[in-house]
């Protein structure tokens, strides 16, 4: 399984150690699936949302189609040539953001990130939506429960994520090479039998007719600019996933960057291919899609059609292998599983990006070092929350999603290519040597090209969809970029505050009063005792909180029936309250001794069960949470380890995937002992 | 406001200073008011499920409701009786819960626990769903939303409580007494107008028809029967919070017993008094009530008659004071208000109770001890989250969470009389002086009746409404019981394993090994050196993971500019992770030198927001818990108070209400310190 684990390690980047990375190179036949399938993947919808936009206008628009997904294909073009300077330019895969970060300062990095987070979670939810909209046309028992459904895959991609999908990416190679073939083979068999056959092959909405929504009646003047402009910001989905090889550049075979721009040129190829594959066959075919949430509605011979919604993949499969029932079994099971691949590759790229915000302090740190699992969970459930709420929020439709999406994508790709002209602006300034100068210039010119594209692109997106929906993406967005913002300004804030000084070196206190907290007279205690006394603190006293008398007095029995060697101490308590004597009598001690340190002993129990830290401990936490905001306090847990825990640890060792414990104690090699202080 | 500290104290029973006891004794006048609130209100209610129940079966039927009344004030003057020996037998006002502890075992105490913590809940979601049933009479707005409205009463009964309602109180006796007149007056002003001013009052659903819901057309043979012992049952449920009286026998004015016992014989007599007035007027005003959901109707001159449904003492208030406004808008919201103050009582019971079962180690031990605040309000939210999910989930209707009540008050009533006979049964044995044994017999005989008419009553309300909803009830208090048993088996089984013996007083580690988390040169890093330095363990070094070399590499040059005193060592981490390699280490320290301890020092940013939190520590709470499970390693807590949470210290002084503050700091008086070691 060498290629499983690579994969999930590649797309996970972490458990790398630098010298590992040799073993890992992609030849270009595999990188090509693992990096194309969320871009391949947007072809299974791009169309359908092209024809679903134009025949709000009935069927004069629909002749549009054409032009559309040529437009499409021309921006694509130019995108894929644009990434290619980037895959030369960074060869050690820095992404948009990294690229945005370095060329144009933090502002446009993190632009770049809220826009990829946002996206992040758009392309769970339109991929999984997509994929559950193609599965109602061989299971039609989904329909009117497609919310549902999309939830239900999303809740299973994250528990596979969680888990740890080794197995996943084993299998990046067959459905995405499944899914090229299954699509270009029913384009290509439908092509041969409608010019070669010259068989009249019908669509199941062929001899339908589509009625205009309300508004769209008359298709004329500015109508017309508008519905194409929008038909075209809905097919510019299809660009989707597109930058994703040129942040794998490191995992390519030498020479790297060569392969990756190879790599990228085939995926533009083959994306267009099929965009231009299935426009074609649907215009051939007579081909109908409404978009019925909207208003336009089908009509057969002037009555009104009560015909269930198909997309454009389960319409031509149908028609093309109506010969032929496996035929169109394979293109539907094959859209469907590329598409919850693509969704699977958000999955480990949230987490990553996550993981690179964390280490610039745009988000909690501890998500950047705190070791793979726990940083990754967190990042997995969030986006999975997410697209659960908008998939179920939208009842999974991509129409109503598309509108989001997108946006976010234009944004990276627009701040990207400002950043790369200004990349090349700047190495220009000292390179001298005439023939890199002319490479340059020329990458210069090109992702000026992609610039002006992709910021035309974005100002249509915006214009013709921001009332549909794009207002959402942009609200999040700017949100995520808030709060994100926030965080690093706290972090600099509290860097600024504690930033150490030379009397902060030299403040030893004089001494340090232990104090044991009893609550009973058991193993724990004394484990606290016996701690306490052997780190030989200046003076040492045991004191429990008389809440109740009885109890209170047993404890002061037994304590001196086990002739324990420390003195105990007895507060009243009058309120029968533990918490606030016990903080009284600390502030008092302090108060009393302002240059002595006063240590806390607390014992704690340490159990195994998630539900039995409910029935231990509480008081003692509460306690520490109070005491942290006392200065010159500090709190000792002494733990004792009851016999449950001892059987969690053998449970959880059990449990863990050899992964997790791979990274674990085994075989971390211990480093060389740096003695700061001795080496002076 | 002497009444309204005063009350709240009784009912909280726990800020109360054993010394300050003597200031709040009630005079019965304030005492009926303070534990009588609950069982008065149920008559709002109890007459109208006589009368609903009934009508199943159509007209003929409905004459049978005051048979149905006389028994249920049968039954209530037996178990004013029995309780009223209780009264006398317990003093200190046990409660049904000591009663049946002590005398039948920690099984039955249990059992009666499970059904007052159950019939807690359910008395919060029948009063607060009554009160708003009442409230739609003034309010017809709330018809169709009686679900959430009763969820936002019973939130604004939790904010209150969880603020503390220390205004309450004082305001126990108004309503109490207000409710009383109301009902009484309205009865005999009714009864005056009509047997005196001869004046043919007539209720709006007096000319309707009731025609019987299927299957109980044929009113005869078992049907009878059944419909009457259901009828019954519901009637019972005016029998609720009797015992509340028998619980707050210390709190009355000496002598104590026979105050208690006075009380309650004027309570059952009221109760009865008001039960049998509301019956008697529904009888003569020709009064209906049809139960919709069960599928009986209203019939006006035999077409369908389409009317509100109106509670009983909304259609007497409006029939007796048709002429006079004021008085039926004085009888609804005298009813709403007591109605909403009895579920306010089972706010005060309800922690009450579970402080008591957490003493006993049935809940949390936390909640016992922990001091007022949070344990009150966990019992707090957890009561009202339950009633709101009932409400919800019965859409406030009385008539259906009626059939979940009354079991848990029967269960309670039953095997709290059996504990009285065992009680007597117990004392007749070492008893010579005749005529206290003469007393015993008679108090023994009518403890035995109360058994015997609340064991019936039990069957009857269990046989006859389990199907409708009883089995619920029974199923929650089943759960209660077992959770509640495995609580305390847990702690039992924990209290042996934790058992001290005298090895364990002797087993001192050889030395201390002092470690120091360090991600970081800055105050906090320093300050935990110091603090470690301070405490003089055996040897002392810092310690840092290299998950970033360059990272890793600032740490130590710094840290050797600063010249700290301490050597500093550096882990390599070739997986970037933090905490297992640092584990890893501890874990070789404790293998290389089992007979020494490690004490780990982690430094703690304190922050003043909760949602700072998420920013800091979260590497140094992963490492606690990690290290917990380590035999012989101590985690020591050195925190470094960020400006913001010093803020955040005088934000929580400025807001705290003057009760909490009251206990906290200030005024506990500091015990006798007794040095129990010196003392030998």
């Amino acid at each position: 399984m060498v290629v499983t684990d690579l994969v999930k390690r590649l797309l996970i980047g972490r458990k790398l150690a630098s010298a590992q990375l040799g073993e890992t190179l992609l030849p270009k036949r595999i990188a090509l699936p693992v990096f194309a399938s969320d871009a391949l993947s947007s072809v299974a919808y791009a169309p359908d949302e092209i024809l679903l936009t134009l025949s709000l206008a009935g069927m004069a628009a629909l002749t549009f189609s054409w032009e559309i997904a040529l437009a499409v294909g021309v921006v694509m073009a130019i995108v894929v040539m644009s990434y290619r300077q980037t895959v030369h330019a960074y060869p050690s895969g820095g992404g948009d953001y990294e690229v945005a970060t370095v060329n144009l300062g933090p502002t446009a990095g993190l632009t770049v990130a809220s826009a990829l987070l946002v996206d992040y979670v758009l392309t769970v939810a339109v991929s999984v939506s997509s994929g559950i909209q193609n599965a109602k046309a061989m299971i039609p028992f989904l329909t009117g429960h497609e919310g549902i459904a999309a939830a239900v895959v999303i809740l299973a991609l994250m528990a596979l994520n969680l888990r740890g999908v080794r197995e996943s990416g084993a299998l990046f190679a067959i459905p995405t090479y499944g899914f090229m073939l299954a699509v270009l083979g029913m384009t290509g068999w439908g092509l041969f039998r409608i010019f070669v056959l010259g068989e009249p092959l019908q669509a199941p909405t062929a001899d339908l007719e589509v009625v205009a929504a309300p508004g769209y009646e008359n298709f004329s003047g500015v109508l017309v600019v508008v519905l194409l402009a929008r038909a075209f910001s809905s097919g510019c989905a299809a660009l989707t996933g597109v930058e994703a090889i040129s942040n794998g550049v490191p995992s390519f075979k030498e020479p790297k960057s060569r392969n990756a721009a190879t790599t990228l040129g085939l995926l533009g190829t083959v994306s267009i291919l099929m965009l231009a594959g299935i426009v074609a066959l649907a215009n051939l075919t007579g081909l109908k899609l409404i978009d019925e949430s909207s208003g336009s509605s089908f009509l057969r011979d002037g009555d009104p059609a009560d015909i269930a919604h198909e997309t454009a993949m389960g319409q031509l499969a149908r028609t093309v292998f109506d010969h032929f029932q496996p035929g169109f079994f394979v293109v539907i099971i094959a859209t469907m599983v590329i598409l919850f691949l693509a969704a699977n590759t958000a999955f480990n790229g949230f987490p990553v990006l996550g993981s690179i915000l964390a280490r610039d302090g745009y988000l909690p740190r501890a998500l950047h070092t705190r070791g793979d699992r726990l940083a990754y969970s967190n990042g997995i459930i969030a986006l999975a929350v997410a697209a659960i709420g908008l998939v179920l929020a939208f009842n999974a439709s991509v129409t109503s999603l598309i509108q989001l999406y997108v946006v976010g994508v234009f944004v990276s790709f627009t701040v990207s290519q400002l950043g790369m002209m200004r990349h090349w602006s700047r190495h220009l300034r000292t390179e001298k040597n005439p023939a890199r100068r002319a490479r340059m210039q020329r990458s210069r010119v090109i992702n000026a090209i992609g610039l002006t594209g992709t910021g035309v692109v974005l100002i249509i997106v915006l214009a013709s969809k921001f009332i549909y929906g794009a207002y959402l993406a942009v609200a999040a967005m700017a949100l995520v970029f808030w709060l994100m913002r926030a965080i690093k300004r706290h972090y600099e804030r509290v860097a600024r505050e504690v930033a150490v000084s030379q009397t902060d070196v030299r403040m030893l206190p004089s001494r340090v009063r232990a104090v044991i907290f009893v609550t009973d007279v058991n193993k724990p205690t004394m484990r606290a005792v016996n701690f306490a006394r052997a780190s030989r603190a200046n003076s040492i006293e045991a004191v429990t909180v008389a809440a109740d008398d009885a109890e209170a007095a047993r404890i002061v029995a037994e304590w001196e029936a086990q002739d324990v060697g420390v003195p105990i101490k007895l507060i009243a308590s009058p309120y029968r309250e533990v918490v606030e004597p016990f903080l009284t009598y600390v502030r008092g001690l302090r108060s009393d001794n302002p240059r002595e340190v006063v240590c806390v002993y607390i014992p704690e129990y340490i159990v195994g069960h998630w539900w039995e830290q409910v029935l231990h401990n509480q008081t003692g936490l509460i306690l520490k949470a109070r005491l942290n905001f006392m200065q010159g306090v500090m709190t000792t847990s002494v733990p004792y380890q009851l016999a449950s825990s001892r059987l969690a640890i053998e449970r959880a060792e059990r449990g863990s995937p050899a992964a997790w414990r791979h990274s674990g104690s085994g075989q971390v090699r211990m480093g060389e002992a740096l003695d700061g202080h001795r080496r002076k």
